[in-house]
């Protein structure tokens, strides 16, 4: 086996956010990142300027760059736990299903994964799964875990996140933030990165960047410093040093820099709603999930379905339910949304 | 404790060959693959090509896009042993002594880690530690791994390596090349990459292109091709999957296009010919090591190496032995020698 | 913290089967093997024994004592996938509940657990459960693992064994059983050992004797024994590798001489037999799930709860649906099971 | 690949004290811990009862029977210690080359292995493997750990362990005991268990009960109790928690009681001692380091050894040197010992 793509003829763009290039400024402010010899490591002015910036939009944060969201999550939650103890999860998040098992072997931990209706924890459900405290036979809960927006879209408001870091807290646990598309859920509730994360009480978030524009590039930012303390050792047994930090630093710097993060987020959503409401109005489609942040879940008929892959690659969540993702992006274009639905009329009208 | 440097005044520009920057060519490929959507994890055009272009340097290989030297290190061993087994290498290797125990925890073996009079292991240090095979107390060899050139800047011959494949063979175990600067030992012996690998019996290489001018990007090479068979699942649980891999893949095509790691590596093993040179003419200094690739160690007298530090930043490798490590990179100078040089002299005057 | 009891003086006899003691016939057994000098690990007359009766029960299977359920479940698991890969089971399995993570950290790997109605998996289950395959983002499938009996005191056919096995092979997968209590499953089914496991097409087998009337002591059997041939590395450093093994292969194999197993398991079913049918006709208590082998699962009122737990200890499994566990075992008399239905009774009149 | 011995005619009483028996007093103790029902995982009156006789013994310690020295020792040293942290020991000690990698696998950590004269590590030898504090790259020491008495049969006096704890203390290290023959230890030394590690400032302590006479029991014992805080879940998720845990407490239990550990390890000794005695006098032999415990190493030419191993098993430590391993155990006779040396003269004779 090897890498190599099938060769693909259908339109991708509405597969996965990720699929979608660097932000020109954000390749500018590597080319001005690479003027001569800097430290590696983090040691250089860039990684001071990033933490400088974060601080002034996190508060007193302590933050590290590392490669990729697998990473930074898996990393940032072997930091706080204990092999014997386990992670509080929604059955659909990213660290239980699409990491490949990363957090169960670097961090030698179980995932207590709930079913929930929309890919959200409540209180109700972490406050049932903290069980077995002091049985030496189970596992120890010891992080709650969510994903903001979470992989179907949805978005937790501050208050929902506050709740959850409230009862995490009263039972000796840490709040994590799978921030992969932060900057989406901070846009879609009209609001900065701040009051969604630090002012809810979160812990320790995986700061996303990759998909918010970036050419890869994501952090972990801990609202706790004492927890941060030794997080270099685990960043670095995680694979996750970059040795030329400075353009993974400048990349963060740059999304962080007059919020361009609010503007590429802020585009993407807008065309998840442009999408969904005209997906809506093409009629015999339903809207699976609230459309809250730049992912667009919908249920089709399978001739319809089956009509567009034709076309265009996209993802089937949900086989039995005919529920398909449409992923928008910083790059996505209002036209791009028009085509497909466009696209998706012609098919339902030929169905 | 958090990232972010103190303040550094002094030149760092020999401090190690991954504080140079991004080769012009490379970043230039960066944003020619840069034009639209493009799939995520390696369903690109641009990691088909690579591949290609890798088969057409090596042979038959399977390739595998990584985000950093530790990641495609331990990546690579982990998939082609057990926990059980162990890997032997030089006591000066840095997956022994610079991956923070990240090939402990992630493969879970143990490292058989041999004293060395430069850095090279010989079939007679191989074959001594070739021990307790079918001893259930006793972890099992399964890997020789060395690394080409080493890190006291050494370069095995391509007989040396064939050498070690042999007895690597014989016993039933693999040989992994670490080669964070394949390129400076093919340039240095002034052969192919092949050469040094696939013709010598390699099995597997972690083929390093961030030291050669790029700006962050591995390769894991499977020589044989059944051992990469779930080689894909390692990498994504090992935290080493880029989602924009495409950027990842056009910096490593443009490394092999016109051999263009040949003229980065090429020049920079010729500023550490230039600087051995000189700095043995200066008197008072020992050139520690055969000066085989792009780095040179040096014996000084502690008033002269503290002379210097007071304006460059360099490693001490060995306090007792005053031996330090001067790396040249791509972006060295004739000038940045020159000085360095100069530097030299003068605190040799002065003590 | 420290060991240590909280000093108990209510009735413990029903509380777990391995609160009994050891069968008067195994300790026997352990002075007669201790009659001087024997190699250790495994290199000894008993072992080899054990290994003989063995496949006179099973057919051609090797077999490997170790000390306990948990290590002979996560050692035989650790031995026939990669960390990358799944084990489907119930959600209410030992390896997934009360074996504090120990799958996860030795073995690397993540546990896929099914809500269940009885704590058998089915055909149907596992099927759903098998997805993924080949996707690099999601863990592969690999071993469907069961309990037999169940930890809900249910026991498979041999046709619902055999047919979870068609599934799993057809799939690729291999068929786990976690038989802590296999006996009881035999008894049970008023069968053989090897008619419920090798004649039903289990791959690999923890075979349990502590429950069974032992000290202590288990044993990973393979029935495939291309599975079976790095096992003795993996034991070893799972840490399962008893020193003076002989004193645990006496054991098993009295256990297994003139079918030990078969009265020892046997009286413990019996006994719950007495129980279920004497508390079903005390009025007012629901039997929670068929009772097939030595457990008994009863729904009771809260205050008869309360007032039986006055005096016997015994354990909650539900505590929303008042279900409580009692368990009989090879020391269990007619008696202690009477006196425990007098009081039942009168908790009930009280109540 | 199976259990089972390849027949042994030869006699083995001197291969390994493990191929010993269970002294008579421990197997009568085990018989009468077998007096009916009794929690399970320590919650038991013998678990109970070792604990208190444990702090009289030790002082103010914390007290966790397990099955044996390596999961005992790997738990012990996982507790303490986080995954990028390395344990310092000698290059012969057992938790290095004896426990095929477990320390690695379940620990994630790395051994810093140092070169001895003849298996004690030194205060020098420790200073200089301290290094790397603070560097990322670098795994950060965590543990001293030594092996009393060492694997080559010599013995720290308290002076010399309490020299060990001093530098690992002020170098914020753990000075960790493997103590699989600590009674040997103290009997060759002519003193009490707690003064050759509680008042020597040794932090945890893995008690070895089975080369003493034990059927199978070790314990972990930890000198500061904040270190024991969260050992019940290591212990579990380790695989070293015994369901009948009465049985292992009875034996350790045993071995305290009248000081039993002082007869059975002070007459191995004394083997020993008579073992050595009459082979150095017996010409043409060479002790090979000092006989300070119960194992004798002895240098032989080639042919007296191999006549020698054609009636008797024992193994080669050194095949180039000659040395092989004697041990004596609790059940070595003056008998057995004449009878070795008789052989030996006769071989010595002969060659």
């Amino acid at each position: 086996m090897s890498e190599g793509p099938a060769r693909e003829h259908r339109l991708v763009l509405f597969a996965s956010d990720n699929y979608a290039g660097v932000h020109p400024a954000v390749l500018a402010a590597i080319a001005a990142a690479n003027g001569g010899f800097a430290p590696a490591y983090g040691d250089d002015d860039w990684t001071l300027a990033l933490r400088e910036r974060m601080r002034e939009v996190f508060g007193e944060v302590d933050v590290f760059p590392v490669f990729n969201g697998t990473g930074g999550n898996v990393t940032a939650l072997a930091t706080v736990m204990s092999p014997f103890e386990a992670v509080i999860c929604a059955e659909t998040a990213h660290i239980n299903v699409d990491e490949c098992g990363a957090p169960e072997r670097f961090a030698g931990c179980k995932l207590v994964d709930l079913p929930t209706a929309d890919g959200k924890l409540t209180p109700e459900l972490v406050r049932g799964a903290v069980v077995g405290l002091g049985d030496q036979h189970h596992v120890q809960p010891r992080v709650v875990s969510i994903t903001q927006p979470t992989e179907l879209g949805t978005v937790y408001t501050p208050a929902e996140t506050a709740a959850l870091a409230a009862v995490a807290h009263t039972a000796g646990l840490l709040l994590h933030v799978d921030g992969a598309r932060l900057p989406n859920a901070a846009a879609g509730l009209d609001t900065g990165l701040r009051e969604i994360t630090a002012d809810c009480g979160v812990d320790v978030l995986t700061f996303g960047g990759t998909k918010s524009g970036l050419l890869g590039g994501e952090a972990v930012v801990f609202f706790r410093r004492d927890l941060a303390e030794r997080y270099v050792f685990v960043r670095k047994q995680g694979m996750q040093l970059a040795s030329k930090m400075r353009f993974v630093s400048a990349q963060l710097l740059r999304l962080l820099e007059d919020d361009l993060w609010r503007e590429t987020a802020g585009h993407a959503n807008a065309m998840a709603q442009r999408l969904a409401a005209a997906a809506a109005a093409a009629g015999g489609v339903r809207i699976a999930y609230p459309v809250q942040a730049n992912a667009v879940f919908v249920a089709l008929p399978e001739a319809v379905k089956d009509r567009l892959l034709e076309d265009y690659r996209f993802y089937t969540w949900d086989e039995q339910a005919g529920v398909v993702r449409w992923m928008c992006s910083w790059q996505t274009t209002p036209d791009d949304v028009d085509r497909l639905v466009t696209a998706l009329r012609e098919a339902a009208a030929a169905a």
